[in-house]
């Protein structure tokens, strides 16, 4: 759409609408890049903003916070600065499955981000509510083929437009979002807030494919009204390990979180009230998260088990708010009221903010190429939860990556992604473009083939010399980085060369028993490697076996990567094509044979025929 | 208003809606006296948000904050623990002219307020849209004569009614507010947050007379794009008081603001853009706050002055937000960037969020009681700029006044209200209910007749035993406040009879040039009276004279306050009055003929026919 020259013009190379999670890390990204970078948000106060749990991590969400960091983002910093428990979870498995997991405190959390992002030299964070996207058509000779228009700016209220040459677009929960507590709905993105219906239309207008997906929070209670001696103690480790690579030391006092469960009394009443229940009731019928299931969901799908845990987390060190995880609803707050009468430790508890589900439109990520932008309108960058996804990491990531390519598309450079090989977030916009997703997607372990190679405690050896070359991370990052590098060098030189018992050090390393304490003792000059760097040696050599066996695994699948495919391939030349093939090529438009063959439903056949026509 | 029994009841002793800084001293007042109270907000995130400066006290205003206090409320001493600069106003004039005011880091002030009244007992604070009030008929056995109606709850979003015996309604701006940034208009109370609509009109239906008043901010800028380096610096005091009598020390480190200057190119700017600001081209026609003005009315009404001061204000200490003090304006974006082009250090200064002014319904005062319960809806309180006042501690004292007040009547008790020789609240009360106000209204010193009394040194003397009695302290304060009391009795003792040149030390001590160093000096004893005590006794001794005198003016009028006049008193009786006079009496129902006196354009002979039928 094309306006009236309005009063109140503004030129920016890229300008980012919504600022939680990903809004915030792509904007930074692309200043960092140098990009003149507005961050647009309706309200100030909300800049990185925890909607619903006050945490970050988690298993395979952790790993994507700390490749977020490698690659220079804030997320890692940021609740570093700000947790107030630090777990890292499945410490008994192998080192592929450990991941961090923080509690957070939750304003801090928000304000953090904002002064990160207040300081962000290139960066203007500005209070606006972007009513309209602004786009021209594109020269036929200028055009990929796909792209009919290109994104130029977009309109705010108050009768301004923000001139951009690239736009990315994170606006969450908010696009014609409705509100859900059992029978009573309201407009609105997050209680108390409204909702953001003109960029929805906008989309519509041109062209973009929107559905509708369903999230919900859980009630918060106040602290004072719970009866702590009758739940569990959860405390944080005693050893509490930082996201980001740049935290030296975590010297903070941890706040334990606690347990409590649901039971046979609460089952029964949610069945009662089932009826009442907006999922079941008929009044909601876009489809949630599976793996973040509302309590009422749990009851019915889980209808064999007795009881649930809760997990009271605490939203702050200055507040009395308690976050109640398990226990997501939208069932009618007279439901909700009684289910904790119920629960014993919260008999008494008071609800200070009822539990709600949120409907909001979503753009079915098969539209993006896999560095975010829009196949249909060139320049705009979808990121977070309007591709579908739910939680902050997979926003983070998200933000990062279309942050990153928004700015490299106007200093006319490549885009890059990272691959399914060398990050969860290769693994997250690869899945999300090649695939799509029908629930809201979320990050698991066992999303990734080469989990092994995708740790928490080498997101620094797979991405920040990348992400140097990106222009992406400081000097101070860079410094630490190659210290580190070094140090591993000259750990397994040591290892190499000293014997023990007349083995290789690096050798009598690999025995289950031997740890780190153990060969140090056994050749005193390693004492003067670094923690972090002998970590890293411990793994590679314990886990060679298993490392080289995925690495070989991955060379192969970069042969099929380095055979690509043209943006614009004609697959209709193709006449022995089966037409669902055809059909599943021409809305994906893999970039390379092996993201051709991780299309559902696409046979060996089909790449058969491609690769043919391919090297004709 | 009756509804159908609604699926969610909750039953409360007093409902207090909005959260802000008199919603929240109303709430927690009404707990500490042990009233069951919910506090409703539309966003718990917003809890005692400073909607415009980050600044609390200044002249008249610190003296209400130090009363509020003496009081047991909040605002003292979460500004002592979230200030960022202290100053006291004023040092160099009378004791009576001393006024506290302070920075505050705005994030951290809001969070403690909120984690106050989380922490209070008999309080829940609850995320709730208040949609309507519930009211119904008093039998006319029940009635004053002139309450025909009684509140009994108030419906919310949601299907859910709280039921209550008392409601106090503390709705700020958000009455059918609309924000004006030049020729752009939106509906909403605060930018980036919506209006409530339900309550204006349940007040209408009511037959509350509703008018409409205008505020606004000014435009805030990162502090990064400031350039410092041209600008005035303004540290904070050398040695910073508290607010609160209960707090110690403030052991802090200050933050300074900065004075920058318009001149001649930025009002001629503005000049040349009048047309074009809400308040000039006719789309404002409502009054705004006359010592508050915005940058364009100070250009018209001080056409002479070629330059104003603007206080660069920080928003907190983790934020690189800043306040522009003096530059409020809802002048167009465009002329708003211009003008900054045009100040020195400001020219490079980027605009994070633009001024606006709000227009807003407010209920004329006239319409209450001095305990600011309406004359004819029983129950209901007004507190804040409801009133049509403006300033966030005009606010907090009058929260407290309903609060309390609320509590006090469903508790069966008789109302109390501070006179206009106790404290500044009382003015603040008195002055809205008899004289009403055609503008926002504000404090001043001039206010005040016995602004000697009103000090900001002795809001306790003034208070604290009153409150005791109200029920409204915490042991701690009744021990300190008597504490005090004691070591000023014990400095007093020891100045009496101590003799300095054959004189008593107290006589000695009104000479100009003695200050309590030079009389400890002379009589070593006195080193045990304590800072605050020792103040006290000097200023008593010293300013004897003028306090004694104002004291017998007090006492006048104190005779005059003694003669009541019943609510319902029949001033259609008393045929010789003009009519003018009785509609006023009417009007205000003065309940003294000292209240009486003081309403504008009551002559004396009209006084006198009052007292005359009084006495019959």
């Amino acid at each position: 759409m094309n306006r009236a020259h309005p009063q109140n013009r503004y030129d920016y190379d890229v300008v980012v609408i919504g600022a939680g999670h990903a809004g915030t890390e792509a904007a930074a990204a692309a200043a960092r890049l140098g990009a003149k970078t507005a961050l647009l948000t309706t309200n100030l106060d909300t800049v990185g903003q925890m909607s619903c749990n006050p945490a970050i991590g988690g298993v395979a969400k952790g790993q994507i916070v700390r490749e977020v960091d490698a690659l220079g983002g804030l997320m890692g910093e940021a609740i570093d600065a700000t947790g107030i428990q630090f777990r890292m979870l499945n410490r008994r498995k192998g080192p592929a499955m450990h991941s961090p997991r923080a509690q957070a405190d939750k304003k801090a959390y928000q304000n953090h981000i904002k002064w990160q992002i207040e300081s962000q030299p290139n960066l203007d964070l500005r209070q606006e509510t972007v009513e309209d996207l602004i786009t021209e058509a594109v020269p036929s000779d200028q055009s990929d083929g796909l792209a009919a228009q290109r994104v130029v700016g977009v309109a705010v209220r108050g009768d301004a437009v923000y001139y951009a040459k690239t736009v990315v677009l994170t606006t969450g929960t908010f696009l014609q979002a409705i509100m859900h507590t059992g029978e009573a709905q309201s407009a609105g993105g997050r209680a108390g807030e409204g909702t953001t219906a003109g960029i929805s239309g906008a989309l519509n207008r041109l062209g973009f494919e929107l559905d509708r997906f369903k999230t919900g929070t859980p009630p918060r209670l106040n602290a004072r009204t719970i009866d702590y001696s009758q739940l569990e103690e959860q405390p944080g480790d005693d050893d509490p390990q930082a996201f980001s690579y740049l935290t030296r030391s975590l010297d903070i006092e941890q706040m334990p979180c606690h347990i409590a469960h649901t039971n046979d009394a609460v089952h029964e009443l949610i069945r009662q009230n089932l009826s009442r229940a907006p999922m079941y009731s008929g009044q909601i019928d876009s489809r949630g998260p599976r793996y973040c299931p509302s309590i009422e969901d749990k009851v019915v799908r889980f209808a064999d088990k007795s009881s649930h845990q809760l997990f009271l987390e605490p939203e702050g060190r200055q507040t009395h708010e308690v976050y109640v995880n398990g226990i997501s609803t939208s069932l009618p707050r007279d439901v909700q009221d009684a289910m904790f009468r119920l629960i014993p430790g919260l008999e008494n508890a008071s609800i200070m903010r009822y539990g709600y589900a949120v409907e909001y439109d979503y753009c079915p990520p098969t539209q993006l190429w896999p560095h975010l932008e829009s196949k249909t309108v060139a320049g705009l960058f979808l990121a977070g939860q309007i591709n579908g996804t739910t939680g902050y990491e997979e926003a983070a990531g998200q933000g990062l990556v279309a942050g990153l390519n928004a700015a490299r598309t106007v200093a006319g450079q490549s885009t890059w992604v990272p691959s399914r090989q060398d990050a969860y977030l290769g693994v997250l916009v690869d899945d999300l473009v090649t695939a799509g997703t029908d629930e809201p997607y979320r990050m698991f372990t066992s999303r990734a083939e080469y989990r092994l190679l995708l740790r928490q405690d080498n997101a620094d050896r797979r991405l920040t010399a990348m992400a140097d070359e990106l222009g992406l991370i400081s000097a101070e990052r860079r410094q630490r980085f190659s210290h580190k590098l070094e140090q591993i060098r000259l750990g397994r030189e040591m290892l190499s060369s000293a014997r023990v018992e007349q083995t290789p050090a690096d050798v009598y390393l690999r025995r289950p028993e031997v740890t780190w304490d153990v060969i140090c003792d056994l050749v005193p000059e390693l004492q003067a490697i670094e923690p972090e760097a002998a970590a890293q040696c411990c793994v590679d050599i314990k886990y060679a076996g298993y490392i080289d066996r995925q690495q070989m695994e991955v060379d192969k699948q970069q042969r099929m990567s380095e055979k690509r495919i043209p943006v614009s391939f004609d697959y209709g030349r193709i006449t022995p094509l089966r037409n669902e093939a055809r059909e599943k090529f021409m809305k994906v438009r893999p970039l390379n044979l092996a993201q051709a063959k991780r299309i559902s439903g696409i046979t060996p056949a089909d790449i058969a025929l491609v690769l043919a026509h391919l090297e004709r």
